[in-house]
């Protein structure tokens, strides 16, 4: 998530500078053109790119909003995930008898595997190695050694939450109401798993990035045929100039659909399992509290 | 779904060749009825193209919208099978006695049963022979009997599981709440397959498409009125270039709002399905795990 | 429900006749005017009804949507009735014990009974007489009798449903948390029939209707007293086209927002209660299983 | 709730005669200072007040939309309400056993103290008393004792629910998975009291309303510059109708955004409540059914 | 919360001054350019501005309908703690058997905790001391200790809640199915408070704010130049109405994305967790029940 400081200029103009300076490319073309074969183009009237602007704007104005909402609804899946996560430590808290040893141990380590359980998800989604070295003392060698053989590691410990409370019922340190409400809330947390694996494996329809990337272009090659009549030399800068804004708008909307490319535009999954560690283990009265995770120059992961 | 790599261009022209050909032919007749009977034409102002402009701009934009809320809401609904059924899994794992044999018997049986369910509600979406060939190993030969008799395959199956929950119950292998329970995660998964029936048997409005094709033409005609007089024979290309982009628009959402027609702009419904099968056989130990399905050329379904 | 085949051109055309009629006299009308009192008239500059143009067609664009929402509401209200009537069938079949006699007579009892509720319930919201003699063999005399005191007839039936459901209870057929699982299914059934009869009872803003009315009107008259100037004769057939358009965007969004009218654009409630009973009659094994509901020419009831 | 009957016209007038006054006065005033200053006024080209038109019309799509949703929210909150009433009554007669006096009579005061309820929200919604005359038949002399002391009637009455409710278990007329059902119903009350309250409560942002007036007037403005020059004393009229429109749409947004003060564009509160009374009442087989509430001239409470 | 009372003109002015006078100086600048320089200048065509007006107008709306839906999500999360807060101690005067002493003494003390947990929510969204003196008298000296070592104080106020509620367990003051209704109802408590921290802690897309005021001054540039051409120096004031009007549109959005600042465009907590302790105490027949919470000058906090 770019957060709001002063963002490098150079992070920006970054984006689009391919696209740029294929305008700048042919603004300057059309203008020789122009000087040399000036009574054979045609006189474009100014009312054209004008109609292709509208319509591209509002197809910019539609693309903008799709991606925002992926981007949101992702804001929003990571939202749950840290109100499921606390509840689940809650409800055990709230569940389960303190007082006997095994029961306090499995509760224990299904607070810790929740935590191990978010920065493996948010590892997972950004496609990096799932399991890190710093979460291996959330887990015991046991469960690193059974979610091996699994390819979808988070869904591997949710298997292993299912299993203990499996146990914890057998114990009976929760009752069978108990054991289906805390069930409702695994089950939530594989619904936003679910969610987020869903925003990240599709693909924001393919023909409308082409369709749009032909219409920017054709828009502005109208333009630039009409502008050079009127405004001559000018028409460079101004052509440029537009040309950046409109570049910029797609690239931003392209970047915010994908919220899991490892990239200063993410959801900020690795800070939010930050949050969720702090919460669970204040939670825990564990004394070893984690700081919250420091932005970057300008982001933060 | 298309994916990400580079779409054939003669993928996006056959879609609008036809509505392409037609307007390329109408704007070298005007041209010509231009170029003989210039008194007769009238002058069009050149505003006149650019309210109707605006106003066809602002109904593709709305279909655009509305198509992406169906395309959407369809991967929505794949995805919350996803869920369901990886849930249904844990939990019956999470519930059921594995020690009995029984039981234990009866818990595979389901497992499996949810992955020939995802096969073949995607297939009977499409319209295909819902219950194929490599589907018959993880259904028992009374099973593939008792669908037979069906014309709705997927509920016929749903209808099995409802029958191995009652059978769990009597066997006391689950207790009343954790039917309840699973009981729920069914309801959810008879909800997904109404919501995909829903989206492939609703008709998007026939009058919209009809008035959005009438509105295009109204408008191409005005322009290539408009332009005859300006630009002269520069008038067919860009006629013929604004056109292919606003009948790919119409013709790109009319894709989208119908998801599962076997078509690459699907829904991919048999790689979400394989995708579960991989998840449900690693929970259950399974060691003949297949691979993702692999994409087509520029698409995977 | 148009449905996807060839719609006759004048069932288009007879939704906007008296509005074209109407534009048609009063252009016809300008065109005089302007032929003998050239001198008198104001010399309209184009932009005006562009202004007017821009603003007609982001109301309309507004129309559109909303009333597009309801249409998709009142169909996925219907949706969640198909899901919840197979539902409660599904539910009632894996909870109830078959073997003993009266359970089972009650079972399918509530399920013939169900297959009613949704006929009754489609055309009580068309305003036609809700029980219709075909359903009588869903329902026992008994039944029959209870609802015709009642006013709101899919009410009652609900109500039968609750009086079974107790009985269920009485009879252990059913254990406590089966009933409430059970009654869950209800209340769904009884919110969709609730939301249904919003959409039906909710009257459109009829401001707005005035306000669109009154404002294609206003551009109108100031496109036409602008294009008399310009393109002379012309003007007439111009203007009877935009102005089709405008009010066939405007009648379909008018059709679609009042989706239980009895109309061909309506929710096809009939079709889809058509649906449930064919899928429940078959989880029932009853050997009397209907066809869907045949399209009338071009529509679907 | 305006009904689709004809709307007087005055009504419609009334709402914005002040601001159409106001432009009155001012195009008046430019007409006259053109005609003796013709020489100092700016030649206000017409590009300009084109580009305004589009942002306002924007900007007032933006209202339209906001306020919509505000206005659909209000009436879906009273769906529900007239669901979960209704469920209520159903879910307590299939759980109660009406054989026993005291849970019968716990049962009927609890539903006509839920027709009282409605009624009361209401009321107290729009600001007016909250229990009228008419519903102290709904509610015995303890009860109107008892919220006489609280500030929220319809909380205290909700109260009383939860009172009795507790009764019915202590009873044992309902078992305790009865009442916690019963229980999420009143929740579910509760919170659609507390989303109406939400809606008459939150201000539309107020800066927007500032920002709607100033730039219509901008607009205006400009435009009248613009005209006076092209289209000499008929911009009177012109400007008169296009201000009239204009101000329609912002009013009408701005009186479906409050939809519980008392006036013709209320949500139907009161007819919503008669509905609900009449449906438990048939419930309740009670013979003293009353009508439903009949429409004003044009609208209906 | 602005209230709909006259809002100083001041403070909307002082939202938008440093911009628009640097709209001012380069308008005078380039009023004086063209001036001394007009040779040198192009000749910008009117429909430069109009292109860049209408897209810059499409992204602002786009800006407005974004931020207008973070302001209403804040607003609902606060709607549905106000209902949550209520229902939690409904169900807990429903539930707890108030003649025994110590269970009445845990309902009242989470009932008042729940008062203090809705202020010290509201403190630390916006970044004050969570908990004031004034809740000191809701707490018990035990329970500010505890939660002293938290950082995230209303979570360990909701931690208190599981504690207790856990009790009543123990107590056998609530049964299973009403405790786990219970934590129901705290689990959309932390949900509540969860959706409402991601509010505040999402930062809106820092890109999106800078191309609108990047787009803004383009458009702002291009305009001036088209307009020194033909309307002279009335440019300089026309300009920067125009520019105030984009600015403040632009500025209002961005206060209403945040509606967690300490400003007076905030979400008013204060005044709903005030709502929230007047409907508590009087639900527990409290004798001390305060005043609403009075407005400021022209807002509510």
């Amino acid at each position: 998530m770019l957060i709001d400081k002063t963002i490098p200029f150079s992070y920006m103009l970054n984006k689009v500078k391919y696209d740029v300076l294929r305008v700048l490319l042919f603004s300057v073309a059309f203008h020789l053109l122009k000087h040399f074969f000036t009574d054979y183009l045609p006189p474009v009237p100014f009312q054209l790119p004008a109609i292709l602007g509208t319509s591209i704007s509002l197809i910019l104005a539609f693309k903008l909003n799709q991606s925002y909402d992926r981007w949101w609804e992702a804001r929003k899946v990571w939202g749950a995930i840290v109100n499921d996560s606390r509840s689940l430590v809650l409800q055990l808290k709230g569940f389960v008898d303190e007082e006997r040893t095994e029961p306090r141990q499995l509760l224990h380590r299904m607070a810790y595997r929740q935590i191990a359980w978010c920065y493996s998800l948010g590892e997972s989604l950004r496609g990096n190695e799932p399991i890190k070295e710093e979460q291996e003392a959330n887990l015991s060698p046991e469960e690193i050694n059974y979610i091996r053989k699994h390819s979808n590691k988070p869904l591997a410990l949710l298997m292993c939450h299912v299993h203990d409370l499996k146990a914890l019922l057998r114990l009976e340190a929760v009752n069978p109401y108990q054991q289906v409400q805390l069930d409702s809330t695994l089950t939530r947390l594989c619904e936003s798993m679910g969610k987020a694996e869903r925003i990240r494996g599709t693909v924001f329809p393919v023909t409308y990035k082409l369709i749009v990337h032909f219409f920017i272009y054709l828009f502005l090659v109208v333009l630039s045929l009409a502008l050079v009549e009127t405004i001559g030399v000018y028409e460079i800068p101004v052509l440029t100039f537009i040309a950046t804004t409109f570049f910029l708008i797609e690239k931003t909307a392209r970047h915010m659909q994908d919220p899991f490319r490892n990239k200063p535009t993410d959801t900020p999954v690795t800070a939010i399992a930050r949050t969720i560690e702090i919460n669970i283990k204040q939670i825990l009265h564990d004394a070893d509290v984690p700081k919250p995770l420091a932005a970057e120059k300008y982001y933060i992961m």
